[in-house]
């Protein structure tokens, strides 16, 4: 056979970092699982799910044993695994500093669906307890770890749209089931701001890599709609950053499907459109030569964000988006519903300089070091 | 010859309503003779200018004489041009009410560019000067006339896309010459807001056909750009509808040019992009079923507005952007300056109804009426 | 008034170069006039038509007497308008050659539409009379006159696509009217490839520069559907150019509106859709590194044409698109329907050499000379 | 915990049909094994390959153990593999046929590459080898089972575009290497043209649902080219189809990537592009109304065909794409070649009736059965 094939370089099996995925929802199994089983640094080992017939299912499906899958209330059996180096928390937001702080115990590394937590100080109780038992703790904000979020932070930062003034964000999406635990306040700790309008919010901190001064908000939550006794419908906010640069954004639960991110500076602009899908994402240039949409390999979000959670087991470096990078967001948030409730501007915290919650880059395909 | 073409239906010359035209600038020159000289309701009939070498030599150009090219200081000898019916005021923002008090005075009627004025108050002032001297003013929102709004409104309104929840506009560009007119806050009223961000908060409010309740806003002024010592760079405002329905717009001098307006309804949303353009508009219509872009015959968006203007002069009936919906927008305008100034929400007047300000609607081709 | 606006320069009616429009179709109505009255350096100065009547309607719409309109047996009357300086003829094609002959004896040039007539031999005497007369004849290739068709020629023969190896095109459109002129056999010469189809061959040649060497077609002529009784519904047509270069192209009647134009070359490859259209030209290159679409300003395609042939008239040169160009594209449409007719590949003359029957180059705003 | 996951359905994996992946290049290791992995109901038990090291550190990174790594000389030991249902052939087209006649001599049923071998006497003995062994022998038409291909299908087929006039398919890409195979005569059968132009030719066929009438093609081969000593270039091919439907399509080695499908209908038009990719294809209709982009879910394409062969084997029928649709494409390669060579239209067989060479319609994700 003269083929000598262009070699993939997957790690052996021995070699990927094993982690317990810690809840069997929908993302779990259409996206992290199968993400995870062709990522280059990372395995799934473990399973953790109160249904254990169905956990059996997946691991058969998923070629892991009966003996891989846990129970809740046995989360601290995994102690014991040797091969298991970290944890994927894939719960309900208000399950996640009960998870978090059950991990550390134990000792395992910490990855965990966002929004990190509830709030800013249950949030900041997640870092403290990961902080204290010298474990990792990793908010998987999925969208820091693409080539088209990347490009357009280049973009931006490495001045190709000149000096920039103006940014604009839009995600929103239907849910329809008001049973969701999504509408309970006390499970989600909000309605679609802390669910889809944070992607809007993390993402406009990370392409200008500074933090936000003031915010503004107004919501939107009908009586009459059973979906919305406990959370919000809509919220619409404005952000002012460093220098008078004003963003705004756009979340709700109400509106048909749309996720956009648009950077205007007064040389070019750049628009992501979708900016916040699973796949599809697609970025476009805008200056006075035209427009130009640039070219990417194709690649897998999540598994290029348990890539970095796996490298980062390894060598011992602070992740791109810390526990702090989450609790950052929340304490946006939690101003964002001070505002909408009082109909006043709150100020924040200042942070200089730049990325002031995040530790080590990600290697970006395609990207130049 | 037995071709027997396709009549188009201009009408005589003797019968298309006579226009002046106040000011030869570059939008009078580019767009607004050459839209009317292919009207089919409206010719050119006189020119008003300063530099009259300039103007006679448009007038040749144009098919005019030189009889027909006049001086500000002698605009009140057009009284005596019985074919001149009306005039279009394409001056200076702060010229505005001046001249429309003159046209008034010698019983033209008023077709005058936007924005009204340079504020409320100066803007009433010449919707009573027309009122009192029985000649229609109008407020030349040409995208108030144009197939892709109307198709955008008739989608909201009409139910396409469910119940609405939140709007979004941005019309943003780039202004070079510190010396123009437009930073001049005397001569203009303002900067990027009452130019170009009023496309965004006047079709705002068209598509929707109500009017705000309250306006909250942010402006950014650098202090070392010799361009923006008079007036803002930037303005982002949030504007709430009746309903809880919010929306966020954008408008800048320092962005590189961005022209976008976004319904968000339940079921499907719109996008205009570009929005506010000359030529070139387009809509895309989204909902479950995937996207479809309607198509629209070509068509001139300066000559629909002419048309309109000319026939209320006919028939008498208040044109569809009379001069109280000018007013309106520079009631908001001067709450948004007042919010920017204050950094509080600014309660607005209630209106109720649809279309609180408008007048007899305008036939827009391919439209069912 | 500090106003100074950026002039436009047409030129004065006086200097301008006088046309007579020979023909009243929806052409000439909708396109033809409105764009020759609004262009830098032409008139409209006379209209022939069969129907007096409504050429005295058009006459007053646009500004002309009724002494400007002409019936077609008082054409060598034009001979003494000292202001008419060429004809614009614009009828049925197997009108053109008598036309182009009576103008070539009363001394006017001639603009003549596409396809300059209904057959080589045809096209061929019109260039020889012209010649013998002393007058330019120009056929209106619109489409040689456009920035946009510029800049994909400029990239093709520029080297941004590598090397050049295939093209394809398509023009295609719905003809449902049995009667019209364009699907009898005489008046025309032939279906959708002279109407339609020839400006994916004019063009293709255009953006090459070159002329091919053999040409295979094949074609369908529906026996049960009134509209193809004497004319082909569609063709299919495959050219052969120097250097191997395919180029394949599909022309109909029968199917929905499409027009395009692709060159592909090794390192990138050039997308015009639409590629014929009247407005709305879209070009977009794609290469290694992305997709880029060139922005131009606005322009009007039939001015530009005109513009074009009114300068030639001044100074004598040749216009870039003579009647020769147009005498070449009829050769190579009579050897694509002999090969249709005889299922064989048909050889061309050779012609060596860029641009072998072209003369002076536009000026295409925007371009570098 | 109160949540109850959206179940995904992967079977266990004892119940998923084991294969023997046959050839580990790029293809096998990037898209093959990641997608056979997370379907729904295929599995990889086994690979085969001559690198056997490189082969098990394949295997360890993908869960398998090194006693499923098997030389090519050991194939016919797969015979004893219980677990091992059939075999993916993924190698140079030459071998096709001994590995398929290997592996039907052994019981396994074969789904091998496209194209089916490098010649259509060839690709019928494989059909006739597997025929005789009682094993299937399906195709590996990836574009014949995905939810996009379907749609355009389903628009043409369904009426959607009345009646069908005229299609154009374009499929080209570069390739560099003067030493691969797909360079070599004796492995590859040919250059572009079995390689990317099949996609073209194989997709216009299964659009329709009939067979080609006759074939006319051109070919370029450089001969100062290393890459082209032995096969062509590019391929220029016009096909004539059942009621005078004629398509035209281009494949090359020598130019930028561009893959397209149109389908061009008296009431509508069909776009693909990308039309043959991996990912990202895109589908968007156009009639009178304007233009539509159906919306899918993601999807697999290569996990949709492996399922599909994999449920066949399960219940014995006849696949979609078995050899004789893969034996049927190769005819008219032979043909188009045969073409290109003598300058002369070359006529094919008569297969009336619908999907003449298929077999049981594959399940496509959203699509009504």
């Amino acid at each position: 056979m003269p083929l000598k094939p262009d070699l993939p370089e997957p790690e052996s099996a021995e070699r990927r970092v094993g982690l317990a995925i810690v809840g069997l929802g929908k993302l779990s199994a259409e996206e992290l699982i199968p993400a995870i089983r062709t990522s280059k640094h990372a395995r799934v080992a473990a399973l953790v799910t109160s249904d254990l017939e169905e956990g059996r299912a997946f691991a058969r499906a998923f070629d892991l044993t009966d003996e891989d899958v846990y129970a809740y209330e046995d989360f601290e059996t995994l102690k014991d695994r040797q091969d298991v180096d970290g944890v994927y928390i894939v719960l309900p937001n208000s399950l996640h500093r009960e998870y978090t702080e059950r991990a550390a115990r134990i000792g395992k590394h910490v990855l965990c669906e966002k929004p990190l937590s509830v709030d800013a100080a249950d949030a900041q109780a997640m870092v403290d307890a990961c902080r204290a038992a010298g474990v990792h703790l990793m908010t998987a904000y999925r969208c820091q770890y693409t080539p088209h979020h990347w490009a357009t932070r280049d973009a931006v930062q490495g001045g190709k749209l000149g000096s920039i003034k103006l940014l604009d964000s839009i995600h929103v999406q239907v849910e329809t089931d008001p049973e969701t635990w999504r509408m309970k306040l006390d499970l989600a700790g909000g309605g679609p701001l802390p669910d889809v309008g944070l992607y809007s919010l993390n993402i406009l901190r990370f392409v200008l890599g500074t933090e936000p001064e003031w915010v503004f908000a107004a919501l939107r939550q009908p009586t009459n709609d059973p979906r919305f006794r406990e959370v919000e419908e809509s919220v619409s906010f404005m952000l002012s950053f460093p220098g008078g640069i004003i963003a705004n954004a756009l979340t709700s639960y109400g509106a048909h499907k749309t996720t956009t991110l648009r950077v205007l500076g007064e040389e070019g602009s750049a628009l992501m459109e979708p900016a916040f899908t699973y796949t599809g994402l697609s970025l476009t240039l805008t200056d006075k030569s035209g427009q130009s949409i640039p070219a990417f390999d194709s690649y897998d979000q999540f598994g290029l964000e348990v890539d970095h959670f796996a490298q980062r087991i390894r060598d011992g470096k602070t992740p791109w988006t810390p526990g702090e990078e989450g609790v950052q967001d929340h304490r946006i948030m939690d101003a964002i519903y001070q505002s909408a409730r009082t109909g006043q501007v709150v100020q924040l915290e200042k942070h200089a300089g730049q990325d002031a919650f995040r530790g080590e880059k990600p290697e970006i395909p395609g990207q130049q070091s």
